[in-house]
């Protein structure tokens, strides 16, 4: 099946529209009609080359809603109609110790990524700026009918990357979450804590978005290019997701922590960075990482979404302006979102 | 009450024998005749100046074992007679949430190290190089009978720093502990960590403790300057814990540990370390740090101790050897701790 998509021809060139094959929809895979694809920061930096040589031409997008099209004769789970999503990979070994743990994102044999990766049949997968996908139906999740498709788009990714930290640090009812950057992810992370109760602070670098911080669910917003709110805000937080990628001051910031506090990087700065072991050993302290989530654990945050009408802000726009979206992505020129209606690409 | 004792006169000056005075026994106070009294590295550092300006002259030693030679009037949970400890800490405000909460070592008033330190009452603490010192009831532990008194001297801190790290990271059956560095600290981290039942690694710069770390509990041993080592243990651990002072390979270390799994520094290097988010993101690992342990977590620790009968491996010396005895720390020339007889003070 070839179908349209927008395709990176060459590492830092502009995205055009062009055709690819699509597999033919075998025993355990949905085809998905596609309707949203959300822009994420890294679909920038891996067309840009910053993560390496890609097998260009290479089709971004790994934050993807649709409508079921076609299933499988052995596709138990989903139905023709269905509205899915699929999110940053689209298979596993499934055998593995972390698969069996539902930790797909840490299959031992690699998992498979959403565009760019190397299929399990050999093939180049190939993302979600396109009309069709067709994936293996154990990646395909259910997108509750609470939340506009477009919005729900980012959640694929931006949510679960947030959600899974969020929970696993225990986001909840008397702690104190504090979210650095509001921003793509950010901006999600705070609808997410807010909702699972707990009392949530943004921490950006300026009180420029003070107003849609509050309005999205924080108590508080600290600007932390102001010295005094460090002093301020020491050992106030249990936890603190951190959506920047570019390097922060570690001890600074792990100041901030009670005792027994994490600071949770989701964003993947490419330098190396500092700090103290006495900033960690002072409040018996964490700095951890993590990685998008399992697949239950990406249908779970849906299902809280749909529970709570928690969606991303999203700007809706044609395939079209794709690089003029890149272009204001790159300038955070965008609250917070971008979501290419695909629509526009039939 | 005047008590011989063991001073620094100032910084990187050698020890020398002098008298101090011991407050009265109030209400809630143990006088302890001091036993013996473990030298630790950080003894070293405090009175070198490594760690700041100090109180001139300062009397070190806070792995302090003696028997209890005078209760205050308050005081119920010990006896004249009784065989007790005092560890890194003799007071804390007893109020705050940390204390609340059974973490001293993390009072928000700060707690009161045992040397060095300002009292409540606004003197001077110093340390169990000396015969005797007065303690408040709250901060003296009881010594189970199952521990020679002199290798029980370092489990309070060498014991508890170890210790509280790996129960919180939960070792035990099935899981897999590195520990990095056989010294003072390590040597006790691998005895504990194999009562918990856990299957120990000992990770060196080079072999040459591989026998001993056998010996202590340790099912494999393996050479850190050895870059194979990295490759062979990638992903195996379930918990590290760093005992070493020196900055180490960070992202080296992190690679080691399996998903979900945690390096915990007790070892405080000055400098500061570096490491990529990466290393932390790509398997949902953790850096941590930990502080001693709480006064409950202590006596927990000594019970445990006194059940499998561990001590720590010891040189017993005579005060006048001390200052020979912290050359030979320097040089890691110890296997594993030493501790001064205080006899040889009186």
């Amino acid at each position: 099946m070839r179908v349209t998509a927008y395709a990176t021809p060459a590492a830092g060139r502009p995205l055009a529209p062009t055709t690819i094959e699509r597999r033919d929809v075998g025993p355990d895979d949905v085809l998905i009609a596609i309707e949203y694809a959300g822009i994420c920061h890294s679909d920038i930096h891996t067309v840009n080359g910053d993560w390496g040589p890609q097998p260009f031409p290479v089709v971004p997008g790994h934050e993807i809603v649709g409508v079921v099209a076609e299933v499988g004769a052995d596709v138990t789970t989903h139905r023709v109609g269905d509205r899915v999503g699929v999110g940053c990979m689209v298979d596993s070994c499934g055998e593995c110790a972390n698969c069996r743990n539902g930790d797909e994102q840490y299959c031992l044999a690699g998992m498979v990524p959403t565009y760019a990766g190397t299929d399990r049949d050999g093939t180049t997968t190939q993302g979600g700026y396109s009309t069709h996908v067709v994936v293996d139906a154990g990646f395909v999740l259910r997108v509750p009918d609470g939340i506009d498709p477009a919005a729900a788009a980012p959640l694929l990714c931006a949510g679960i990357t947030t959600y899974s930290p969020l929970r696993r640090w225990g986001a909840g009812p008397g702690r104190r979450v504090a979210v650095v950057g509001l921003g793509g992810l950010g901006h999600v992370a705070v609808k997410l804590a807010a909702a699972m109760g707990a009392e949530v602070t943004v921490l950006s670098q300026s009180l420029k978005k003070q107003e849609d911080g509050l309005r999205l669910g924080a108590t508080h917003y600290a600007a932390t290019s102001d010295p005094d709110t460090f002093a301020r805000l020491a050992g106030r937080f249990d936890l603190i997701v951190n959506t920047v990628s570019a390097p922060i001051d570690l001890d600074a910031h792990l100041s901030l922590l009670a005792v027994d506090g994490a600071l949770v990087n989701v964003g993947a700065p490419a330098e190396p960075l500092s700090l103290h072991a006495m900033s960690l050993i002072g409040g018996r302290r964490t700095y951890a990482g993590s990685m998008i989530g399992g697949i239950a654990e990406t249908q779970e945050m849906l299902d809280f979404c749909g529970e709570h009408g928690i969606g991303a802000e999203v700007e809706v726009i044609p395939a079209e302006r794709v690089n003029e979206a890149y272009e204001r992505v790159l300038a955070s020129d965008v609250r917070y979102r971008f979501v290419i209606d695909t629509a526009t690409l039939r």
